[in-house]
C-alpha cells in the first residue's frame, strides 16, 4: 500500500464559526492508495477527538494506523481500489495548526489563544483540501464518534460534492451527560499546577497530570461495562507490576498506565479544543435535525453498537428517523461490537461487511 | 421529633480487617424517637459515602438531614414509633474518628495513616455501639449505596442481632466500572498540588481542586443520563450567573457549583478512603454469594431503581436470587425514580409505602 504523508499549507484565510478567522493554515495529511483519472474513487476519513491523519499502515513515530483494521489492501475501505485521504484537524497536536503551532501575529506558540475551531470548521478546511487536491465530489466521507459527526456535517453543508457518508458510533449532538463528562476532564487538565492557564508551553512543563486524569476517565466511557468487568473483574494487580503503589485493582493499574500514556503524546491545549468542539456540535442547531437534514442528497450508512453507552445507538436512530423524514436514502444498523463506544475502531465480519458493501454499491 | 446529637467515646480496641487495631475510637451519633422498654423498636440507619449522622430534621451546621424525606414522625420510618440511630462511619470527617483526628500515638492528625477501614469495621463498631445503647436487636437495619452494602453486611455478621434488613440502591459488591469511576476520582484529589501526598493538614490548605472534580465526576454517576438530559438539556449558562468563565452549558456550571461546594466541606483523605471501602466490599469474597448469605436470619427488603446506573437494579437482583437460594424471606422492588442513583434518598408514595409496610410487617 502506497502511503504518503505530507503537511500542506494553505494561504488563504478560514473564516471559522466562532467569529475568528484564521489567514493561512496547515494541514498534515496521509493517503493510501492512488486516485483514478476520473477523480471519483477518493476517500475521505475523519478521525475522532484524539485521533490523527494516521489511519492506516505503520509507522516509526505513531505505530499502527487507528483504522488499520478497516483501512488497507482488501479491507473493507480498500485502498486496492480507492484513494483514501485523512487530515490532522485543524486544534489537532499531530502536526496541522493547532494550540502547538506558532503563531504568525506574535512569533510564539498560539497555546490557549488557537481559536475554538468547530466541527463545520473542520468540514469548511477538508473543502479547501479537497479543492487543492482537485477532487469535486467524494465517493465516501466517513468516521466514528467525532469523526462520524464531520461526516453527517458534510453531507449537510456540501451536498453535492460527497456521495456517501458513514456515521459510525456518533450523534447528531452531544447529550447533556457527554458534556458533563468533557466538563470533568477539562477541570482536570485546567486545575494541573502546570497547565498555567493553557501558557505551559515556555515554562519546560506540561499538565501531565490533568492530562492523565482525563484520559482515564475517557477510557472508561470508550469501554463497555460489560468489557471492563469481563476484561479486569475484581481482579487485584501483581505487586511487581504495580504502575503505583496507591492502586489494588488491575482495572486502576490500567487506566494509570493508560493515562499516563496519553499525557506523553497529548497537548492539553487540544484535548480542551477537541472536547469543546464535540460539546458544541449540534447538527440540528435551532431548526431541529429534520429541517437540518433537508438538502442532503448523499446516501447515509449509519451504524451503533449495543455496549457504546458514550453514544447511544439510538443517537444513530434519530439521525435515521431524521433522514427517512426527508427521504434520504439510508441505511441504520446495530452490531454487538464488544469494545463499547470503541468499538467503530475494530473490524467484524458483519461490520466490514456492511461498509464495503455500502461503498461498492 | 427528639433529636439527640453526642460523640461517644469507645475506649475498647477495635481490630480491623486490614490488620491493624484502633486502641480506642469515637463514634459521633445522632437519634431520633425514643427506644420503648422491651428495646425492639431501634432501627439502625447506615449512610452512603459522602453522607454523616444527620439522617432527618434540621440544624444550624448540617441543615436538613440527608434523609429527612424517610426519617420522622408520621413518615416511611416513623420516628414516633421507632427509636432510629445513625452513626457517622469510621473514616469519616462529621465527628466519629477518622483522618482529621488526633493520633494519640503521635499527637498528630491522623491523615492519611488513619488505617483503612472497611465495611465489616463499621459494621463491627456499630456493633460496639449497640452492646452500649443495651439494645440486643435491631428491628431494622438500613441504607442505600454504601449504606445498603452495610445493612447487608449486618445480615451476614450479625444473624441474631438484626430482625430486618434494607438494601437500596446497593449491589454485594462495586462493579469493575465502580472501582474505575473512584480511582479516577481519587487520582484527581492525590495529584492536586495541595494534597501533599495526604499531609496537608499542617500546611494551611486542602485538595480543593482535586475534591472538586471528584465530586463533578460523582454528581454525574449520581444522576441519570434521562435526569441531567431534562434538567439541563443543552441549555447555555447565563453571563451574569456562571461561576467560571470557561464554562458555556449550564450543566458545566451546575457541576462547577456543585463540586466547589462540596470540597469546601469534605475531607479529601475521608473521600479516598471511603471510596476503598466501597470498592473492596464484596459481600461473597472467595465463597460465593450463595454460601456468604447462608446463615443470614434476617427478612431482606431489596430495591432499586431503573434510573440507577451506578448500581444498577440488576445488582439488586443477584442479592435477591442468592437469598432466594438460601431460603430467606426477601422482597425485591424496582421503582422508577427519576433521580438515578440518589433516587433511594427521595420519597415517592409507592417507595415510602413499601419501606413502611416492611418494617411494620
Amino acid at each position: 500500500m502506497k502511503i504518503r504523508t505530507e503537511l500542506i499549507h494553505f494561504s488563504e484565510a478560514l473564516q471559522l464559526e466562532c467569529g475568528e478567522t484564521l489567514d493561512s493554515f496547515d494541514l498534515m495529511i496521509e493517503s493510501y492508495g492512488e486516485l483514478n483519472e476520473s477523480k471519483s474513487n477518493a476517500i475521505l476519513v475523519c478521525h475522532a477527538f484524539s485521533g490523527n491523519h494516521h489511519v492506516a499502515g505503520e509507522n516509526k513515530e505513531l505505530g499502527i494506523g487507528w483504522w488499520d483494521q478497516i483501512v488497507g489492501p482488501k479491507k473493507a475501505i480498500d485502498t486496492d481500489k480507492y484513494y483514501v485521504v485523512c487530515c490532522n484537524n485543524l486544534g489537532g497536536c499531530a502536526g496541522s495548526s493547532g494550540p502547538t503551532s506558532i503563531n504568525k501575529k506574535t512569533g510564539k506558540v498560539f497555546g490557549k489563544d488557537f481559536p475554538q475551531v468547530s466541527v463545520s470548521d473542520w468540514v469548511n478546511s477538508q473543502k479547501i483540501l479537497m479543492d487543492k487536491l482537485e477532487i469535486s465530489s467524494w465517493h465516501f466521507v466517513v468516521g466514528g464518534s467525532l469523526g462520524g459527526m464531520q461526516a453527517l456535517q458534510w453531507s449537510i453543508a456540501y451536498p453535492n460534492h460527497i456521495k456517501k457518508a458513514g456515521i459510525f458510533a456518533a450523534a447528531a449532538k452531544s447529550s447533556t451527560q457527554n458534556i458533563a463528562m468533557n466538563e470533568v476532564a477539562r477541570e482536570s487538565i485546567r486545575k494541573d499546577k502546570n497547565f498555567y492557564d493553557g501558557d505551559y508551553y515556555d515554562k519546560n512543563v506540561t499538565p501531565k497530570s490533568g492530562l492523565k486524569t482525563a484520559r482515564m476517565l475517557g477510557h472508561i466511557t470508550y469501554l463497555s461495562e460489560e468489557l471492563m468487568d469481563s476484561r479486569f473483574g475484581r481482579k487485584f494487580q501483581d505487586e511487581d507490576s504495580k504502575v503505583d503503589e496507591d492502586v489494588n485493582f488491575e482495572v486502576e493499574n490500567y487506566l494509570q498506565y493508560k493515562g499516563s500514556k496519553f499525557s506523553e503524546l497529548f497537548d492539553a491545549n487540544t484535548y480542551i479544543l477537541m472536547t469543546k468542539a464535540m460539546d458544541e456540535y449540534d447538527a440540528g442547531n435551532s431548526k431541529g435535525l429534520d429541517q437540518a437534514l433537508r438538502n442532503i442528497k448523499s446516501e447515509l450508512l449509519i451504524i451503533g453498537f449495543y455496549s457504546d453507552w458514550l453514544y447511544p445507538y439510538q443517537r444513530g436512530k434519530e439521525i435515521q428517523i431524521a433522514a427517512m423524514n426527508n427521504n434520504i436514502k439510508s441505511s441504520f444498523l446495530v452490531f454487538n461490537g464488544e469494545n463499547g463506544h470503541d468499538s467503530f475502531l475494530f473490524s467484524s465480519k458483519e461490520y466490514s461487511n456492511a461498509i464495503e458493501k455500502f461503498i461498492e454499491s
